[in-house]
Formats: structure tokens, sequence, C-alpha cells
């Protein structure tokens, strides 16, 4: 065993190595967290640690890849390359701070709540028992209640009869029994029918929404979004099956960091709107297939192979308790249907939000987001294909990346012959965040500072402003755009666009925009004859419509029929909360979604070669 | 804060006894087990603590009552009344040793496994089964599977679609189905279908008895018991009750250690038998309603209050894991009904094995055990009703009362004039169990030695042979027989029959005897009419049928009339797990079943009373 000594806030931790171990796996085994987006595969730089004493390893291939001379020469290293043979001191990178975040929540609009037909399933009735007196009658609890309200035992759990002998001696009788369908869900002493809560989920793979609503009014009484605390052990999707696959432990790890933040998402929620966790009834949760197999700890493996069958897909509904939440032990949890392994739940949340299967004309809908999926369709017909964006636009693996938190670049523009950006908070620039890198990239093509393929026109500088042409040069092999000088603003440091960021947005925005192209092309969709496209997602409103088309994240439309939807994941959770009659329609909807399967077109390989390139002006 | 050494094997332990806390408290809170019979209410003497150093604390009256002048002198103290103010060493009687217990197991005899319909609800199919390979096919593993063996995906639990991914792979898609009525319970790679086991429980007061059967022949292939380990915390039922009553932490600990129990048992079982717990797929479980209560963690309080009504009585199915229990996770647990507060499952399991409900004679059935119960009834009409013996014939509330274990006097009589015992296993005397208590007492009644009021007749003791007459006197205040001196044998101390325990005995045989007597009353049935009494309970088949009539314990019958039918409470479970014919037997019975509430009864004062004197020769 080796020592490795980590300066974790609050407490400096120092944590026993076994031989051949790496440092990232010790620290994960130890309860650490380092962040690892790729999920310590060595494909990115987020788990690198800089050794301050001791020996220092020698660089592995990985090591100078993604790390670069530079950094190497600092004492840099990947964590998840790094084995150590004796007690040594590294610094970690500092975490994502997690509070300052903004992921896009989600409110149900009043007109849409007017128009849906609010019936959350919850009922709740109050009766007054009388319970016999005599020592003779042969009966229970369970059997006065029954009789009372008319139910059978088979409606019961144990659960709730464990609150019987109280429940119906403690207030002279007076109880309220709530029930969901024929289910009996809670027997409360007195009178508590004005109290029905439910909660809306969404869980992405980079972000979680978790909203409550009074189940009479629709009125969202409180809401909190965080991080996918699982993004530590892997950034993207694949990285996370991989993480999990054929593991049960590592999968076990997963669902507990799920099920934990839910947890720490409803006492905030009980806190912050003084409604007590034993009045949420009902729990809706839309999430991609994954996320959601994770979530009732079912091994994704099989999701990540081909031909990447789900293990079911049919809508859920189990007791809070089976899921350990702390709300209701017997709330019932829905889980929105999935339509194949990368077409989830959430793009069924999607299509229920945005209506899109219900209109006569033709629509897409495009939901950004790590996974991403695009939906083309109308009341006839409906089609679905992933869109595996990566996390480039949250923030992840560029040089300088970060998500939407104080001090990311949010907005890029040129003025006077520069460029000028603004940070979230108008804090110092920290990094900089999907939003504002799109922008950059958007601006630097109008400038000509890139090219149609993406190249950083270092040779064509001369033709440029001259304060733009300072900001574009070489560092080491790499073609870099100085976004921001540490002499500008407050900025600590320097922030660079590096060729390679700007590869890893063309991937991105290629699989977004081939995802929609070839949607088109199957359903054999002129661009005319899409009336309008929603953009939906936890980022979707904080983009630049201008600038998004300018890079051709999304397909070439007047932006007049371009409208953002917001989270509409999370706003199809809603409704599912709100009304049954509209959870059922997500179940009557993921069964008319065609799903397609991209990579099996023949045609898609050039279509998204094509999308990788930016439009030429 | 205060400091108690308590010397208890394997090691030493020093607890911290908050100010005012008992030592017994403090004992339990730390996990340290004192026995506690009477639940800690200075009701009896297993608590007691012999102080070794620091100050003795002033005897209280319930010392001086229970532990007599000569032990407080000694520095016994009842540690449910003691407490401490400076630190102290003391000493913890011994506990019993739970090992070399003679509790009857139960086995169904040949003649009756095949008079029943053996079904145990438990199927398994064989299929194999061909996922798809084509990424275009929409479905999932789960609905590959439901269409091959026809069920829907209400049948499923989550629990099981974990298993899918790998069970579907694993074996060239040969797969084994396991379900029970429409439910699916377990889904296997390979061939499994040899592979199908259950489990009787029956969880007493006092003993719990598990047995591991193959469920398509009814063989038995392994058998545990133990004593339940609730008793520290009460003996009897009135003292759990106490115990728990409105104390959800008291409540918590009860169901805790009896699920810990049945889990250790499993892990013998497993051990024993070499079954695998996932092969394990039925459970049924007879217990008196409180331990039935107590083990799905409802609140026994009301149970113990009048009108006694139970929470729930109808029969209980639930997956095993929602009883933590470690066999199959969706191994179905069946509950047997419950018929009353004071007559449970093991009444109806009784009832069940003994045919009682179907024979056209009318029958007596006595079930001797802490919380006993009698029926009395034929094919046309059953009654019951509980006697509430306490633990006296179990060794318990006794002066040197001990179960049956290594050492225990179970046989005495009179040989040359004075008396004569055997010990189980031949071992030096350590003490007295139930059925030497009572052979004691007949013998005594026999000669004289004790009227029929229950006096040990010291002023009479010149009329008893001269040996005899030895063995009678007076110590302090109180009258004792001495049943053996330490120099006989190779006992290492002397052991009494106290005036106290005779009294014990009569508290306990009055409770069965009234039992039988008010049935009989009450049905209008005269002796002759009662064509045969049976003796059931874990320690039935121990007991002198001689020595039980000539204390009155059971109704005068010819011995010819009397059987002992074992353990038929655990028979009754046994019944039921081989047979779901039966298990729905159980539920007519319990629903047949008059219960007769003695105490409510206005004759019952007078025959208790009457049934408290042993009968005059």
């Amino acid at each position: 065993m080796t020592t490795v000594a980590l300066p974790l806030l609050p407490e400096r931790r120092t944590l026993q190595v076994a031989h051949g171990a790496t440092i990232l796996a010790s620290a994960q085994a130890a309860g650490v967290d380092i962040t690892a987006t790729c999920g310590g595969r060595g494909r990115c730089t987020s788990c690198r640690v800089k050794f301050v004493s001791g020996a220092v390893p020698p660089p592995t291939v990985m090591d100078e890849l993604q790390l670069g001379d530079a950094l190497v020469r600092e004492g840099y290293r990947l964590s998840c390359q790094c084995r150590v043979v004796e007690p040594v001191d590294v610094l970690v990178a500092p975490p994502l701070d997690e509070r300052s975040f903004q992921i896009l929540g989600a409110r149900v609009p009043p007109e849409e709540l007017a128009r849906i037909e609010i019936d959350s399933g919850i009922r709740k009735e109050v009766v007054t028992i009388d319970l016999p007196k005599e020592e003779h009658r042969q009966t229970s609890d369970l059997e006065a209640l029954l009789a009372l309200v008319g139910r059978t035992t088979e409606d019961v759990s144990p659960e709730v009869l464990k609150t019987l002998p109280h429940a119906l001696r403690d207030h002279h009788g007076e109880i309220t029994v709530t029930t969901f369908g024929s289910r009996l869900l809670a027997v409360e002493p007195g009178d508590t029918s004005l109290l029905k809560f439910g909660l809306a989920v969404d869980i992405g793979t980079t972000s979680v929404v978790t909203t409550l609503m009074e189940l009479e009014s629709g009125e969202q009484l409180a809401a909190v979004s965080s991080l996918n605390p699982q993004a530590v052990f892997g950034a993207d999707l694949m990285s996370r099956i991989a993480f999990a696959q054929f593991n049960p432990g590592n999968l076990r790890k997963l669902q507990t960091r799920i099920i934990g933040l839910l947890n720490q998402h409803i006492e905030q929620i009980v806190r912050d709107s003084g409604v007590l966790a034993k009045w949420i009834y009902k729990v809706v949760i839309v999430g991609n297939t994954c996320m959601h197999h994770i979530l009732l700890g079912i091994d994704p493996s099989h999701v990540g192979l081909a031909p990447y069958a789900p293990v079911m897909r049919h809508p859920l509904v189990l007791p809070a308790r089976e899921l350990f939440l702390k709300v209701n032990p017997e709330a019932r949890v829905c889980l929105l249907p999935i339509v194949a392994g990368f077409v989830g739940a959430d793009a069924v949340g999607v299509a229920l939000a945005t209506r899109i299967a219900e209109t006569p004309d033709l629509r897409i809908a495009v939901d950004i987001g790590t996974n991403g999926e695009v939906l083309l369709g109308s009341r006839d017909r409906l089609w679905a294909c992933s869109a595996p964006a990566g996390p480039a636009l949250e923030g992840a693996q560029l040089r300088h990346g970060m998500r939407g938190a104080l001090g990311a670049i949010d907005r890029v523009w040129l003025e006077d012959g520069d460029l000028r950006v603004q940070t979230i908070g108008d804090a110092p620039a920290q990094g900089i965040c999907g939003s504002g890198v799109i922008d950059a990239i958007a601006v630097l093509l109008d400038t000509g500072a890139i090219d149609w393929m993406g190249l950083i026109a270092v040779e064509e500088r001369d033709r440029l402003p001259a304060p733009l042409r300072e900001r574009i040069g070489v560092r080491g092999e790499e073609r870099v755009v100085i976004l921001v000088r540490p002499s500008e603003g407050d900025a600590p440091r320097e922030i660079l666009l590096t060729q390679d960021d700007i590869r890893q947005v063309q991937l991105c925005k290629g699989a977004i925009a081939s995802g929609a192209a070839m949607l088109q092309r199957i359903a054999g969709v002129a661009p005319e004859q899409v009336s309008e496209l929603m953009l939906a997602g936890g980022f979707g409103n904080y983009l630049s419509i201008r600038s998004a088309l300018r890079i051709g994240l999304i397909p070439p439309l007047p932006a007049s029929r371009i409208r953002y939807v917001g989270n509409a994941a999370a706003l199809g959770a809603q409704l599912a909360l709100m009304s049954e009659a509209e959870r059922a329609r997500a179940d009557r909807i993921a069964r008319r979604i065609d799903h397609v399967s991209l990579a099996a077109h023949p045609d898609f390989q050039d279509v998204f070669v094509d999308c990788l390139n930016f439009p030429r002006a």
C-alpha cells in the first residue's frame, strides 16, 4: 500500500493506494470525488492532479496527449492513468461549484394547466371510524377501515398497516384516507384533505431538476436543480455505461448517487416549502433509458451494445419505499415509458410537453443535452432519434470549459474589431460555457478567423482586424484563440479556445444537426414544410439562436420559425404529475414514436461528415 | 455519566450509564443482552447482577421481594431497578445456553403428505428465448420474455428486471422462469427446474423453528430451532407488548431481532443443506398475533389493550425483500391468518395440522406454550381461547428454573421414600425445566408434601418418609423443597423448588386448565363427549401425561384418549408450504373459529380460581 495525500477541503485526506491501483480508482473507492468526465479512460483532462511532493511518475502516452508538454513538465498527471509507488502529495483540480448553476427549471404555463384535465389520481377522503369496543367482535383495525371505505385487503400494503393503530385512534376516529386508483396509500389522523403534493423529476445525464407541485392547483411550490453526481464516473452515457458494465458494484455506486441526490432534493424542497415529505404522494420521473435503468438498479450494459435494446420500456409505477425515496413510503413513483435504448422517457416528456404528436403541421423538437434527442412529426406520424452530442456544450472536455456557473463566459461578440465577452454574474471570467462557445465560434466564423472546416486560420490572420489578429496564435503545436488575457477585466487567468475545443464542438453540433437532417430525409420533409423548430433542454434558453444557426447546430430555418420551449422533458413530467390523462397519453405517444437508428442507416456517415463542417457563410 | 463494567464473554464491557438510567436499560442500549423475562418490571430475577466492586446501591422493595434477604446481602440486585452513581463492576447472571436446547421440531408424517394435494404453487418452466438482433426492432428484454411466457408487465417487479440482462444471455437463451400464481418470481439462466425449495417457520413467544422442504416431494432437508431473541425484552407477551408499547424504537428492536434470527436460520439451513438461498421461493410463517405484528413492524400496543383487537387478520403474502429475508428476494412470504388478538396464526396452524375442524367427533387441542391456546370442536363448530400460561413451564421465573438444556432436571420420581431426578444429557444438575417441575409437583402432591391448595406442608412433614422429610424446610421466610443438594450427583449447587415457584406453576396450569374447562362449558360438552385430547407445543412431547393429569394441567380424561401431536403449529406451516389447497383451507378455518374471550365471561373468575388448585388426589 502506498499513501497519497489529497488536500481536499474541508480536510486533507490521506489515501492508501493498493499497488497497481490508480489514484482515481483509489480516491473513488475511499469516497473522495475526483471528476472524470470520460469515465477514467484517459480521454479528457478533468481528473488531473498536480504532484506537490514525492516522486512524480513518468508521464504516460495519455498524459502527454491530453495534458501536453507544458502541464506534464509542471507535474500534472491524469489520476486515471497514474500509479504511485511511494508516498506523495497531490493537488486535485478544483471541483466544479455545484451551487451557482444555471440549470433551466421548468414551469407549466397557466394556459397549459387550463387546457389539461387536472387529475393527479391522488384522492383524499375524510371519514370517521368507530372502532368496535366489544371484545367478542372478531375483527381488526383493517377490517373496520375497509368496510368504511369500500376497499379490499389487496389494496393495502404492510407499510400502511403500520400506521393504523395510531391513525385510527389519535383523533377521535376522524381520519383522512389517501388513494391512487384502487391503492390505499395513507391513513392519517384528522382532516388532511388539503395536503396533496407531488414531485416532477427530470434526471438528465448532466443535470437533475426536481419540482414540487400542489396537486389540485398545479402551483409550483419549490424547485431544485443540481448536477447529476454520477458525472464524476463519466460525463456522457457511453462512459457511464462503460463504468457500470458487468460491474454490479459500480452500478450500485451510480444508483446510490442518484437516489442520494433525489433525497437531497426532497430535503431541500421540504425545507424551502414547509411541505412535509409524508404529504408527497406521487412522483413522476423522466430520464433517458440509461438514467432510468440505473435508477432502478438495472444493468444498462446491453443498452450500450448492439442492438442497444433496453431491458424494459413500459411505464412503471412502484412505491417510493422500493426506491428508498424519502417521501411518503407508499407514494406512487411513476416512470414514463421508454422508446428505445437511446430514446428514453425524456424524449417522451418532450413530445408530451410540445404537443408535437397532436398538431396537423410538421414540427421538429431538438432537445439539446449531453445525450440529446431530435423528434420530427405531427399527429399523423412521429420519428425520433438520439443525438449523442456529448458534454462539450455543457463546458466539459474543453480546455477552459465550465458549466454555466458564476464567472462563465456566456456571450461573445465583436466590437471595434475585437472580441468582447460577458460573464455570468459579471464576475471575473473563470472559463467558458456552452452558449459562450457557440457565440465565440459564430463570431470567429463571421470574421474568417475560423474557416468552414473549423481550422483556426493562423496563416490568414493578417486579414483580420488588428485587435482580433493578436488573439490568434500557436501554443506549442496547437492553434489557439485567446478569448481573455489575464490583464483583461479581473480575469485571474488566460482563457483559450483551442483547436481541439473547436473539434469537440464540431462533433457535438454534428451529432445534433445530422440527427435533424436524417429525420427530415427519412420522413421526406423539405425545410419549408417544417412549420416550427422547438429548442428544448436545460440550457436551450440561454443559447443565441443567431449563433446556433450560424454554426449549423440547428437546421437553417427562418429565425421566426424557431422557438425556445424550455426544459420540455421536465415540463412533460409535470404534466403527467398533474394529470393521469396526460400520463396515459405519454404511453400512447411512446408507442407511436418510430425510433430511427441513425448508425444503421446507409446515408448516415455522409450526412454526419457534412454536418461536422460549419455552414459556408 | 457513570461507568459500569460488565464481565461478559468474550470480552469485559465497560458501559457508560446516564444519571438516572438503570443498568439494564443502559446495557440493552449498548447492545449487551441481559435477560429480563418480565420485561424489566421487577417481577422476576432473571436480570440480576452481582456487585463485585464499587458501592452496592441500597436494595429496592423489588430487590427484597424478588431476590430475598440472602441474595441481597450477597450483593445481588435487579439490574432493571438498580441505578448507580459511581463506577462499579458487576457480574451478570450467566446467559442461557441457546445451543443445547430441546425445542421440538416438526415433521409432516409421510401418510399426511400422501393425503394432501402437493402443490406449493411454485412452478418452474424451461424455455429458450431468441432475442432480436436487429436494431430497428423496437422492443425490450422484458417484452421478448413476456411474449414467450404469456405474462404481462404487471406480473414482474423491478427486482426481477435487474436479473434479465444476464439471465437472457448467459446460457444461449435457455432460461428457467419461476412463477407463483400469475407472479413472475425469477428468471434464471439454464435449466434449474429441479431446484424448488421452501421454508416453514413457527415463531413462538419463546422459541422459533425453521424447516427447509423440497417443494415437490415434501422432503425435509434441514431444520433449525432457537430461542426467540426478543425474550431478553420480556418473556411473556404482555411484557413484550409493554416494551414495544407506544415506543417505535423498541418496536424496531424487537422486529430487528426476529428478522435477524430468521436470517441466521436461513444461513445455517443453507450451510447444512447445500441449497442456495436464491432457490427458496416460498416461506410460510405462523406465530401468535403479537409475533406476527412485530415481524411486520406493526405496533402491537392495542393487542394488549381492551378490546384486544389485532391490526389485521387476513392471510398476507408479500415478497421476501420487504421483510429483508435473505432468500430469493421475490420469494413469496405467506403469513397464515389470525383469529383474534390472542388467538393467532399459530392456533390456525394447530387446527390445520390436527384436522380438528374436519372430524365428526369432538376433540380438544391444547397448545402448551408461553402464550398457549386451547381449541375445542369438530367439523360442525370450532371454539378457541388463549391460555396465557406464562413462561414458568419453560423454566423462566422459577428460582432455579431453566429451559430444557443440558443439565436441566426433566424427570422427578419417588424411590425408597426419597426424590430421584434425571437430567438432560445425564449432566450435573444445573436447574429444573418444565417437565421436571410438573413431575416434582405431581410427586409432592402424591406424597402429601404439598397440599391441594399448593402449600408446602412444612407443618405436616413428620408424616413424610424420612428422606423426603429432610428436603422440606423453611429458608428465611420461604417454604422450600430441596430437589438436589450440592453433595448429590455432581451438582455444583443446591436446587430448590420454592413456594413461589409452585405458585407460578399454579398460575400457569390454571390458565390452561381453565381455558379447556371454559370451552367445554361454553360448548356444553361433557368430558365423556370429548373423543380425544391432543397435546401440542414445542415441549408437549417431553411432558409426562400422568404428571400433567395429576397436577390438573389438562382435563381429567382417560390417558388412552390423550395423545401427543408434536409441534402442531409448525406442522401446519409445513402443510401450507407444501400445498396451496391447505393454505386456502387455513383461511377457511380461521374464519370458522369462534374466539372465546375468557376474561369477558361471567363464569371465568370462578373457574380460574378453581383451576389454580390441584386436583384432590
